[in-house]
């Protein structure tokens, strides 16, 4: 079960398809360049494949547990956390100021992949940290930052969201937990919390909750919501921990997958602590602006969830492949060999680990270059430049987040499947890929609400613009495609250009029917987002694939590159396919799926 | 939890779509006809409804053990598999001179589908009694049918079979049991065999291994496999019980699903029994011919199987439903209600739970027509109609089994995706489906195998005909389509046609290149499988369509012909909508699937 990175692969993505050097000419990113991308990823590399991915196996068995308040987590992982921290990689994306490295996200995710495909489970205390560090940073004090994100960045404190209550999952105007001021700039908070991620651990000193609360005059719904810090220790001035806050873990969820992360129910203002009844809070910013606040993190953490799912197809992909290269079994049809033969050399064990192949690389492409706009829409000096990465990051996150997790399911369960029988069988490994990422498509915004977020805030607010402006650059790669002779282009090109097709008919019925026929598009609204990240994803693999070729033709790295383009032709072939019926039945299927009588369900 | 059996539509697909009347019209099937099926239906329902889907949750918990070579079954599965035989449900579709009832398999399924929806793990041990009989009936002599089957129809004995070994899972060649003849007519089998469903439990008397193993001069390969009785006790003449044989379970494996049942590894001749050294069995039929007896086992456990995707796809349909009624989150986005509504007012939610839908009740149709297939294959009086049910049959084995499993991944998967957080955690239930369906894609044969299956002895041995009759018989379902006006007709047609065309495309490339240019057929034989299921099971959502169409004007039973009219165009314009792509991707993308060097994995 070992897991190598794919480092080549990512440096492909950030130099050829990302633009690294562009990012780099950014003021601060200056030592951001490949030297420092390769350097860091192999630094990264080295530390996961050798102390986070074993714990992986071993923490699915043995997930460590919850008593008395108190949880604890998997062997091996309190010990790995502190060298993750000491290694400064918590600190990887965040301002030097506050002790962080200050690199751009067009590296960081590609780190991300890597700690997340050593170790699911492990690698979502991190994740989560870093959204509350992002919230901090964008609306805390500077007295909140200066107090808390030092400490989070070097990893003695962690941090959580707390959003979900039991009646408000994704809709969190229904959100009860209740804020009270106590005149001193205090808040008690009190109310129940449920699927923290990381809520209660041993991992480290503190833990810092972000929580969406009502304070007793707020309007309903989501315009009445406010976020407070509510940390299980109080933090005195001087950053030393006091009294224990009045904040409980009442149990942990028994979950399919991701065992080892702890999920919390977390309950404040029961009296159970050191401060008297009422956790005491924080605000974070103004009040009843919580959301939009939460949001920062939401948003970093959705980017960050589409990374796990590719992390976890290229997982699944690596064993896929290793079990298919030892396993012996059957003559391959051709009857190119003799006698039973790995069954790699079977044809259609070669089309599972294709589509393993193509749909991580081409989630992975998309995910690069989405970075290095974030980067861009955060840092560029020229506001314009910064204003299209932006509308163009926030394009991409919903397709990051929906389109990369579902293929991980798809991925996780080919992985099974390659395994036969002994994929069914614990042990082996495979399985827990498989039942892990079926979380993915679920937490920081379900695949429904992501799409919600493609169709309404992404595509319907300014009437497709920004689609429309990513087909015109799809249109030219395809251009020049047109200017090349050879089978993978020619192919690429054809599938290419009819998924583009598709993708515009979709965004104009998308923008032209939101507000007349809301349930006619939203009927369609995750078959969008699919076919978005499907042709999204591809395109990025069709300009790898002129990368590759000319490359190969150079005599650079060959064997690489034309394991790209054949990789680049197979998700024309065998993905972008897809598209075209996809939008058949977005633009088309519409009543079919509401018309069913309630009843008759 | 609860579990509702779908009687109603199961008596739809019976009556209007596999001609129930012309089943009750073959000799000893007189008794057999709707009224016959209703009353079994009703009384499967409610034993299963009752007593075995209540256990179906708590033996995921809690699925019994191994100890030293004993395997205790889940609480309740004793009790359960008593009641279920003396119910006289074992020897349901079996026939009556030997203890069974004799009837149809057209009714037999369904009363399968109501058993595996209950308790997939339950349902494990009749299925494989099921296929042990069978074998038996076809190759048994008849004092072993006469000594053997009477005790597997009543409950007290129940049947394994025992084909993989470590190195022999797809690829049989690689068989290395022994099998040595005493000159008493008796054998001594010894060796170890795997990934054996229920090989050791606590649930009947004894226990009827078929296994297969080479005899000391067997030819290498397939063709020197000879198949085994190797009872667990042997048995005395009068059909009592005698000494322990020699066949011992070493262990059972920890699995990702289908816990409670027993997945043993059998170790035969270790001298642990009362026999001395080797196992004491059998011979089946004539030495070397056993893979063809086994394959009688293995196409009736392959159908089983299909019908079990069916199964758990219904049950979690079901849940989904149950949840998606009872969640309150978010208003509608048409605005339609004041507050924040059952989650089932959410077109997504809706397009989910009709994917569920459609694709269970296609499959469940397709599974009805080709049991019907079955039995005028087997039973009817004229030989001519026998012959063509019999290649309609088997060009159907493959599709049930391999479409119906594969679309249970996609059904159970949205299932856990309707239930939201709540589907991640275990005590929800819909976790476990999603657990238990992907075997079902593996055991019986995986869907490479079924597709193999499909492209060799299906499709290119008689050069696409029996597709190809297939095809006719569709498009004649195309000309009275083509006669109504209704729009969900006009939508079928438009899908079905296409679809159709897509399917006879990717026959001819199947019939005409197997031989020469077999790895680009194999590239796409699973596509092609999942084409064909695809296609037939749409065409019989065509012909429901009509016939409810004319019912539901004729003023019977209006709301549920409706809501199959629905569910049959949502099926043509979400599932049948894929099939020009994946033809596409079969015909064009062949050489990418084989392209990459091998050492670029």
């Amino acid at each position: 079960m070992s897991y190598q990175a794919p480092v080549k692969d990512m440096l492909f993505c950030m130099k050829e398809l990302a633009g690294l050097e562009e990012v780099a000419k950014i003021p601060g990113f200056e030592e951001s360049g490949v030297e420092t991308a390769q350097a860091v990823l192999e630094e990264c590399a080295k530390f996961n494949e050798g102390v986070v991915a074993p714990l992986n196996w071993e923490g699915d068995k043995n997930p460590g547990g919850w008593n008395n308040g108190r949880v604890t987590t998997a062997p091996g992982f309190k010990e790995a956390f502190r060298q993750y921290a000491e290694g400064g990689w918590q600190g990887l994306q965040h301002p030097t100021e506050f002790g962080g490295q200050g690199l751009p996200k067009t590296i960081g995710a590609a780190c991300g992949e890597i700690l997340n495909s050593a170790n699911l489970s492990f690698a979502l205390c991190p994740l989560l940290t870093d959204g509350a560090v992002e919230a901090l940073l964008t609306a805390g004090t500077s007295e909140q930052q200066r107090l808390y994100i030092p400490k989070m960045l070097s990893g003695e404190w962690t941090g959580t969201m707390n959003l979900t209550e039991p009646q408000a999952g994704s809709d969190l105007a229904l959100v009860r937990t209740k804020a009270v001021p106590q005149g001193d700039g205090s808040y008690r908070v009190s109310g129940q919390k449920i699927f923290i991620t990381y809520g209660e651990h041993d991992m480290a000193d503190n833990i810092v909750h972000l929580v969406l609360a009502r304070t007793p005059d707020a309007p309903d719904g989501v315009k009445g919501i406010s976020l407070f810090i509510v940390p299980k220790f109080m933090v005195n001035a001087d950053g030393s921990l006091g009294s224990r806050n009045d904040v409980y873990c009442a149990s942990i969820e028994h979950k399919m997958g991701i065992k080892a992360s702890p999920t919390a129910v977390l309950v404040y203002g029961d009296d159970k602590g050191e401060v008297g009844p009422g956790a005491i809070g924080y605000l974070v910013g103004q009040e009843n602006r919580g959301l939009e606040y939460m949001f920062i993190m939401m948003n970093a953490a959705r980017f960050a969830v589409g990374v796990q799912g590719i992390a976890v197809a290229e997982r699944a992909y690596q064993k896929a492949v290793q079990y298919a290269k030892d396993r012996v079994q059957s003559r391959p049809v051709d009857g190119s060999l003799p006698a039973a033969a790995p069954i790699i050399h079977h044809p259609d064990v070669r089309r599972m680990l294709m589509t393993m192949r193509a749909y991580t690389e081409g989630c992975r492409a998309m995910a690069t270059v989405a970075a290095a706009a974030y980067d861009a829409a955060h840092h560029h000096p020229d506001a314009e430049v910064r204003k299209q990465n932006q509308a163009f990051y926030e394009f991409m996150v919903p397709l990051v987040k929906g389109y990369s997790t579902e293929m991980s399911l798809d991925v996780t369960s080919l992985g099974v499947q390659v395994h036969g029988g002994m994929g069914f069988i614990e042990e082996t490994g495979a399985a827990q890929y498989y039942r892990d990422a079926k979380i993915l498509t679920i937490y920081e915004g379900t695949t429904a609400i992501q799409a919600n977020d493609l169709v309404g805030r992404k595509t319907a607010r300014d009437g497709g613009q920004t689609a429309k402006a990513i087909a015109a650059q799809i249109e030219a790669t395809e251009t020049q495609l047109a200017g090349r002779g050879s089978v993978a282009a020619r192919s690429m090109l054809k599938r290419l250009k009819a998924a583009r097709a598709a993708f515009m008919d979709v965004v104009d019925f998308v923008a032209g029917n939101t507000k007349g026929s809301p349930n006619a598009v939203f009927a369609g609204s995750v078959p969008y987002l699919m076919l978005a990240g499907n042709v999204v994803a591809g395109w990025q693999m069709a300009r790898a694939l002129m990368v590759a070729e000319d490359k190969a033709a150079a005599g650079e790295d060959v064997a690489f590159m034309q394991a790209k383009v054949t990789t680049a032709r197979f998700y024309a072939e065998h993905l972008l396919s897809k598209a075209p019926g996809m939008r058949d039945s977005i633009l088309e299927g519409g009543d079919s799926v509401t018309a069913l009588a309630l009843d008759a369900f």
